[in-house]
């Protein structure tokens, strides 16, 4: 068996939804298509990948390095032979040929797009559920069958008011959500403490006495702030017990995360800008993150894959930390799977933005918090007719 | 005064040279050429840009998201009035507006190609080479005249014995430098080992009785090694006091290097494939370095131009490290210019690989393992007749 072809195209994923860092006007994905000579029920099998929103489509390295790597590898170079079938493993060694250390950022992009692509070919020519074949694979448990999802939006986009964050907040609730995020640090502090109170009190009208409204909520600052300003946002954020407070500083100051743990009593979650296993090994070393209740949500479609994810784990398990504690970035049905098969604490959800890459299959509504997986092969996209139609348009 | 164009090609420095980590097979590297309206002598006065060996050519980012950011720009937004320049400072916010933060590599490239041509064409605007511009905005002191520099080979390749390893090694000193590089890592150590005595003979031979020539002789690793690996080659390399030994392990490893710090009392080199001030800090912070004896690599070219650079000089100074602990990898004129005007301690050079881009003004020798700079306004590309040739060939 062999890969017949690769496809690659660029999406916009366009809006006008802006976080404390950057706005979306100009924001692009890739879309792959990995065409086997595997016949299933009469046609080719075809793995999709794309990779999640806020680090721009990756034509460039696909094109010029990623893709010709691939195509000139020998067709066994590439096989899981036990299984014949593909081996991501293999593949992810063919595409780093000749890629120095270090410096892992919009490569581990390009290559977590085939990545997701040749797990899809593979659990579709095993004809099975990604989640299923990734619990079998490596992981001693059984898959859950649904997974924890929160709703990430809360983002600033230009006149919208506090009266449209609390009524988009409120719409999720509606929607099935019971943990909702949005965005702090393109505004004031103040001003950011009035939106954030003002959601807080709408959770607090619709949950029931005693269910302290802050456990309902997420705050995301992007990356943005300094130390004095991160600080100044704990001390006001403390007494809410939020549910979690989301990358007040850059991603790589560990420094800064330190020192804010020791100073905020209540989750943090960061890591969805750290791209390698060598990223997240220093994050749990240097950061004074606490194992036992803060959230770790490195995005495997960002990172170079599934197969870093995995070296990623090792990296958490040698550091007392459990996969319990992911609940990856993007929002989409491929860390779906992982949260699933490898047993992580859930994943992001975006209602109504980037779509469609956003969300998940169209039978599998949000319910209680929960989203169910469902019993297509590989990733599923074809239980996502948005996505699946976007796929074939651009591939057939 | 503004910008009229900016031309982008992509060219091929392939060799058969490999280190402990890649072969150079198809190795490429951008180039740029800044076309401004200001006329000197009767010409445009252009900017010319590249970046450095190992990281490849990044012509998608450029053309997708960095060229059309600088086109767009207004140009006012790029202007130094005070100066009636363009401002890389301006030009560098402008490149990475909607970026998000942390992920610092490929596009730490592209961005450094075109900071190059930035400051290429405000020397030039300026009618001074870089090196006095940098020395006058950025540095108290006088700039340097003349650099240190050493010769880094030493790569593995088909069919080189240690002979041709040695005579290689001979060739460097006989051309004026004091000080050799030789790759290792991609051997095992008792190979490895066998190759530094033969090439440490030479040396002996070569410089006067009592000059350890242990002294004239760095290694370099490339970022391969594990801790215990590291290990075992510092306990062998410990009594040959060698000039340094370079990127043990994986470049963000820095509880590696920290381990090995205590195990290894003479200099290291690390810091090539760090491309944010921010990982910078994270060496300094966690890398176990010391700042009286061992050196920093970072090069400007890989790793967001020149604006970035003075950011991790910045870093440097908070953390008490010299700017004469620099010395830059990349064996390039852009290097040398920040070396000369900024206080740095050296450059690299690569005699005889990754031309026309390694090397400087031709009628500049090495002497006594020294560069000395011309007057030649900008980087001085005209002043190296192959490399504005090939900017001519393909821009003009």
């Amino acid at each position: 068996m062999r890969i017949l072809q690769i496809k690659e195209n660029v999406v916009s994923i366009a809006s006008e939804i802006q976080n404390a860092y950057i706005d979306f006007s100009n924001m692009t994905v890739s879309i792959v298509a990995v065409v086997t000579d595997v016949i299933k029920e009469g046609k080719p099998v075809v793995g999709y990948g794309f990779h999640s929103n806020g680090r721009y489509a990756q034509s460039g390295l696909l094109r010029d390095r990623f893709l010709p790597r691939l195509i000139e590898a020998k067709p066994e170079q590439l096989l899981d032979e036990q299984r014949d079938n593909l081996d991501p493993f293999k593949i992810w060694n063919i595409l780093m040929t000749n890629e120095k250390p270090g410096g892992h950022g919009e490569r581990s992009v390009a290559v977590g797009v085939l990545d997701m692509a040749v797990w899809d070919a593979v659990a579709k020519i095993e004809e099975k559920p990604l989640y299923r074949l990734l619990a079998e694979r490596f992981n001693q448990e059984q898959p859950e069958e649904e997974v924890f999802v929160y709703a990430a939006g809360g983002y600033y986009y230009p006149g919208k008011g506090t009266d449209a964050l609390v009524r988009e907040m409120r719409g999720y609730l509606e929607d099935g959500y019971n943990v909702v995020k949005m965005k702090i640090g393109a505004a004031t502090l103040s001003e950011d403490m009035k939106r954030i109170e003002a959601v807080l009190k709408e959770l607090a009208n619709y949950f029931a006495a005693g269910d302290s409204p802050g456990g309902h909520l997420a705050v995301d600052a992007n990356g943005r702030f300094d130390l004095n300003t991160a600080l100044a946002y704990a001390r006001e954020l403390q007494p809410l017990n939020l549910f979690w407070y989301e990358e007040a500083g850059d991603p790589l100051d560990y420094h800064l995360q330190s020192e804010l743990a020791a100073a905020y009593d209540n989750p943090f979650a960061t890591g969805e800008n750290l791209f390698s296993h060598q990223d997240v090994a220093n994050l749990l070393r240097y950061g004074g993150l606490r194992p036992e209740q803060d959230y770790l949500q490195m995005d495997p479609a960002l990172a170079y894959g599934l197969v870093e994810y995995l070296r990623m784990l090792e990296i958490l398990e040698q550091f007392n930390w459990s996969p319990g504690r992911c609940i990856p970035h993007g929002g989409h049905q491929f860390a779906l799977h992982l949260a699933a098969g490898l047993g992580l604490g859930g994943n992001e959800s975006y209602p109504g933005v980037f779509q469609p890459f956003g969300g998940f299959a169209d039978a599998t509504p949000v319910h209680d918090g929960m989203i169910r997986l469902t019993d297509y092969p590989g990733v599923g996209f074809e239980a996502k007719a948005d996505l699946i139609n976007l796929f074939h348009k651009h591939f057939q």
